[in-house]
């Protein structure tokens, strides 16, 4: 299993916009077979930042993740909603057991 | 329901250390009637870096976190593990609904 937790910074204007947009791209990737969790989260002191947790099933599910048409959708309409460019950290689950996320 | 994110630096020699102690705290607090979620993560490109993710079903559940026995062995127990300070990170649930995280 691999946590990737992509920290997005949008302009204010967009907040909302970003909100639905996402919301629609975390349903869609939910359906992938190698996406056990898609959690988006809001700062609660700037709601301008955002973190999105992508939980994938294995190593080579965010490759194919990117290949959907709902990513490609995505990744066009937010382009111009983020303030700056969006990182992303990976991470190494150790509790609960893999099991524990789905 | 509230999300906060630590993040903890540890010196290289505690990291097998912490992550034991972590994961006794994270199912000690499991039991809390206030914890939603205790995950543990750890940076694959920096094995000295965490994030725990603890989700409380309400803005109280945090403070009553801290005053368990868990919570306060814990925070002895790592405060020689420490690299530099903890520092938290709180965010509102977006997606999925507070149903989606338990």
């Amino acid at each position: 299993m691999l946590i990737v937790h992509v920290h997005v910074h949008v302009k204010q204007k967009y907040v909302e916009a970003f909100k639905e947009a996402i919301t629609e791209n975390a349903r869609e990737s939910l359906k992938e077979e190698g996406v056990v969790r898609f959690d988006i989260m809001q700062r609660s002191d700037d709601p301008e930042r955002f973190v999105l947790q992508e939980v994938y099933r294995d190593e080579d599910a965010p490759k194919r993740h990117k290949e959907t048409a709902h990513y490609k959708k995505w990744r066009a309409v937010v382009e111009e909603m983020m303030a700056e460019p969006r990182y992303s950290i990976k991470y190494q689950n150790i509790f609960p057991g893999d099991g524990g996320w789905g």
